[in-house]
């Protein structure tokens, strides 16, 4: 099948099975999205929506993992010119929706509690002065400029059923206020997972999965320490990247 | 010095420079007190409440590290009387007064807003039916059955100074309710370690440091990993157990 690149595009591999069409000046995927699409218990039924979707590099990995339908969200139109072609390139389209929409929007789109897992990888700082420095399109993704976390955590809290859960990745320095939000929305959080870059290294990413009106108890889960002390990937981390795929 | 031990008590080893009174029927340390009096940044001078103070296990490790003054407040006038035999004991009465009292007669008894530091090790369970299973003294140190996490986080921030910083070694499972009260009283928590039994377990105890009227930023350190694959304590329990102090 032909796909057409645009100008600075490139088509990378996202797995052996899969391949994702990405561009330096508008959006790449990072470690982030692929800890994220492995973090939850993913349904194998029912209806799952990403929001904050990028190039769809969530809703692809999770098509490899279940038959539910996913929607993904994303803002930026460029984006989700992008992620069609991959879903295309990867035969699909009938299992992933890729929809232009400010996230704010979903609920009257897609209908109110009627999904089974909403992932979110947010834009992570808040709004300074420092996101001129980066292109439109970088900074969207990386800044609070068209959302924040409390519109998200609202958003989410609307799109859920009851027993729903909502699975985010964030940075750990905003811990505090993702769990007084999710809280406050009756979206208990109920397994959090730390990444550590090395073993001896302060946490830079924090997963979380929480439950729509769930019960008072969390688990927190074994480190995700990302390189060894001889400088390559852990076998944890190897795994999640390749699976079982090695020679 | 001649000190009098009661039935079942006996003298153990806290470090090479301490020792202790401890009784299996009434308290005994466990980890969980290092961990927490290791934890923290101490103040050199001022004010150092330890609440829940157990056989003053915490103001004990502590003195050794500072010269401010350190009050113990314990509800449980048997561990009282231990800590104070323990204190004698170990030369530390000029520095450490244990206090026979509820804690939220605290802030009463020694004023609002004059302490540099609190530390506390409350009592992990909530009040449930398996608490009559223990005897008295065990149920009320393990079980909320005379305090709750509210009261002890209301009553530190009575008795911290702006500024000030609260330090607290509880369960993970109990981590949304405890960031959530913190943050309720404008205890900002600053700084968290987990603590995981093996590389691959979950985490059983959590450590955090939070600042009163503090900013908006936690770091989440590195993984406290108590045994290694060997099964002996890791390199970094032992430096907290023993110091440089090894043959």
């Amino acid at each position: 099948m032909e796909i057409t690149l645009l100008e600075n595009e490139r088509i990378d591999d996202l797995t052996s099975q899969l391949k994702i069409i990405q561009s330096r000046d508008v959006f790449s995927f990072s470690m982030d999205a692929v800890l994220l699409a492995h973090f939850p218990i993913i349904p194998q039924r029912g209806k799952i929506i990403d929001l904050c979707s990028g190039n769809g590099v969530i809703p692809l990995l999770l098509a490899t993992k279940t038959r539910a339908s996913i929607i993904g969200v994303e803002v930026q139109e460029r984006l989700v010119d992008m992620a069609n072609r991959s879903i295309i390139m990867n035969g699909l389209k009938s299992q992933i929706e890729m929809v232009h929409s400010d996230l704010k929007e979903a609920p009257k789109l897609f209908g109110k509690g009627v999904f089974d897992l909403v992932t979110v990888n947010p834009p992570y700082l808040p709004l300074t002065g420092q996101d001129q420095n980066l292109n439109k399109h970088l900074a969207i993704a990386r800044h609070e400029i068209l959302t924040n976390l409390e519109e998200v955590i609202q958003t989410s809290d609307q799109l859920l059923k009851v027993g729903g859960r909502l699975v985010m990745v964030h940075r750990p320095s905003r811990l505090v206020e993702l769990i007084s939000l999710m809280r406050g929305y009756r979206i208990e959080p109920k397994k959090i997972q730390f990444v550590h870059p090395h073993r001896h290294k302060e946490a830079n990413m924090v997963l979380i999965e929480a439950k729509k009106h769930g019960g008072k108890e969390l688990h927190v889960l074994p480190p995700l320490i990302v390189y060894g002390e001889d400088g390559k990937y852990t076998e944890e981390i190897y795994q999640i990247y390749y699976g079982d795929q090695r020679g």
